[in-house]
């Protein structure tokens, strides 16, 4: 089958964050994220392969949603750079429900580059992380360099977008560890069995209002000579000190 | 001061790898590089500024390697997408000898990206390892892009670029430890005193020449669905465990 014109007109509108919300959909690019999503329960409403793909596996499984294209046209339609395999566009699952926080959970305030976005959800999901809270002003999830980043990973990491400080004065009960400098050693810190790990903006750290509700201010100890480490480094370092206490 | 023509030709060389190894030259870029490098001990030949910032402190003690351009033009020479502050164009400093390898060192084969490069600088002064061992398919270290990215940290890490299999086996009693998928957890790994720490290539993983000089294969335990992590993640999660070690 060939892309009608109101499909392409879609797929374009969800280069755009607008194009996004209004329509429930977003972009997966490229075959790695492809191959991961026709396995997982995410509803696909249709993928546009490379036409030289017309017998590649997916097809087989998903004949009625697959439309062909040539390279030149698929890569006119993607965000990628370059995008040889194809694209689906897919619906947005609904937003879950947080009520009850069990273990840690990461919480993110202000992540403005869809890069570290992408890496911090492929990171959670490494050492098993299953939600992410976002501040209102975090970079959007389903934009498609955070997807892309997050090689795969979206599709196991529940999100949720909130008022980060209306959001974690809910939970007085549960331990708010602030990933700052100038705190206590992560080498030492014993984390509690429930609680929120927030890591702040990449340029200016965790915001004001956000650092006066921090309970416990926790740092990864430094050696030598560079000021700061990148806030999906600092993720990971956080989460492999985190698991390693059981 | 204004620039000449042949300083311009220069500037635009050290894009390239061919006009950065034909000069012994590179470029350091924007006001965070330039301000660090300025109290470090390289070699500055020249710095371009924005004309705007004529009175800043690195011109006052500077002056005689002061050259100022607009905006417009100093966005011209450089290889950042915006640049407002200025560049400097820097010395090579002479190849460290390498002969008595104490503690860890960072080893790294066939990292491609650049990003990546200037990320591993980056944690390797965090975590206050001083030296890194490149095999020759290794990107430029002196590559803007790593510059940039190491954000200042290229100051204080020694690097050589060698034959990886040939200078491995220059020192058959040291252990070499593979980051691996598959091998023994990082969680309950004893490093030696004295080791090479090797990280592969962002696709394909240490080369099969090398995996075969492997002492100690190590793997940081995975407690999800991602299927790995990126080598600079990595790199910050097996330095990380090295030093709780102490």
């Amino acid at each position: 089958m060939t892309l009608t014109k109101k499909q392409i007109k879609l797929i374009n509108s969800l280069h755009s964050k607008k194009g996004r919300s209004e329509n429930h959909l977003f972009l997966v690019e490229g075959e790695k994220g492809l191959l991961e999503l026709v396995k997982s329960s995410f509803k696909i409403q249709f993928m546009v392969l490379n036409e030289i793909f017309s017998n590649h596996e997916i097809v087989q499984d998903h004949s009625n949603q697959c439309f062909f294209a040539s390279e030149l046209e698929l890569n006119k339609y993607s965000t990628l750079v370059t995008n040889n395999f194809g694209l689906a566009v897919v619906e947005m699952p609904k937003q879950i429900d947080f009520h009850n926080p069990i273990g840690i959970t990461v919480v993110l305030d202000g992540i403005r580059d869809p890069g570290n976005l992408g890496t911090i959800i492929r990171i959670c999901d490494w050492y098993g992380i299953s939600t992410i809270i976002l501040s209102d002003d975090c970079t959007d999830f389903y934009n498609p360099k955070v997807i892309s980043a997050s090689m795969g990973s979206f599709l196991r990491i529940n999100h949720l977008y909130v008022d980060l400080e209306k959001w974690l004065n809910q939970f007085p009960n549960v331990t708010k560890i602030g990933a700052l400098l100038n705190g206590d050693s992560l080498h030492t810190y014993n984390f509690p069995e429930t609680g929120f790990l927030v890591f702040g903006n990449e340029s200016n750290g965790i915001s004001k209002i956000v650092e006066d509700l921090i309970d416990d201010r926790v740092t990864i100890p430094s050696y030598g000579g560079a000021e700061s480490l990148n806030v999906g480094i600092s993720c990971a370092v956080f989460l492999d000190n985190l698991k390693r206490k059981f």
